[in-house]
């Protein structure tokens, strides 16, 4: 897959997906946290949400890594773990999808 | 001060006064964490409530520190940040009890 053909059109589906995924991403994480706040009752507990956002943080920040090089692999993953859909890709050209795709099943293989 | 010369009731003092003091601490945080989940909105309120509770973290453990040698200063830092009150310490010695007060008044002048 080329890593430097993308168009202006590509470049504005693929931000949306990404930004959407993070959003989404992030959402689940609030989720997890609200949820985490409701059942706390001892300084343990406070230090534990802490971890979780502490690894979430980590997480995230290398695994939205907006570079065109490794963006296929990036939403391969998004794919693979359900944060955007093929739907969300239409408009990239048919080699970039049928290779998201694929890393993504092969991920799924793993 | 006698860094050595700590009671058994003293010790039993001490480590009540040392706990409470840390459970309403933690208590204060668990408030300030329930109200900064009740505004969060954004993917950056996120991070910033890992940051806030990172910096609480390191704060509390460096200040709880529970060594008989070191154990008047913190005292003197959880009374004068109101963490315990004087009543808290009843029963230590006269000599520690002054010693932390005066520790105490120091912080608050500088």
């Amino acid at each position: 897959m080329s890593t430097s053909e993308w168009s202006k059109s590509e470049k504005e589906i693929a931000r949306h997906a990404f930004n959407m995924a993070y959003i989404r991403e992030c959402k689940s994480i609030e989720e997890e946290l609200r949820k985490r706040v409701t059942d706390l009752h001892d300084p343990q507990g406070l230090w534990s949400i802490n971890t979780y956002l502490t690894e979430k943080r980590r997480e995230t920040d290398r695994k939205y890594d907006y570079r065109y090089s490794v963006l296929p692999f990036v939403f391969a993953r998004l794919l693979y773990e359900g944060w955007i859909t093929i739907e969300n890709l239409k408009g990239l050209s048919e080699d970039k999808i049928e290779a998201i795709k694929r890393i993504s099943t092969l991920s799924a293989e793993e």
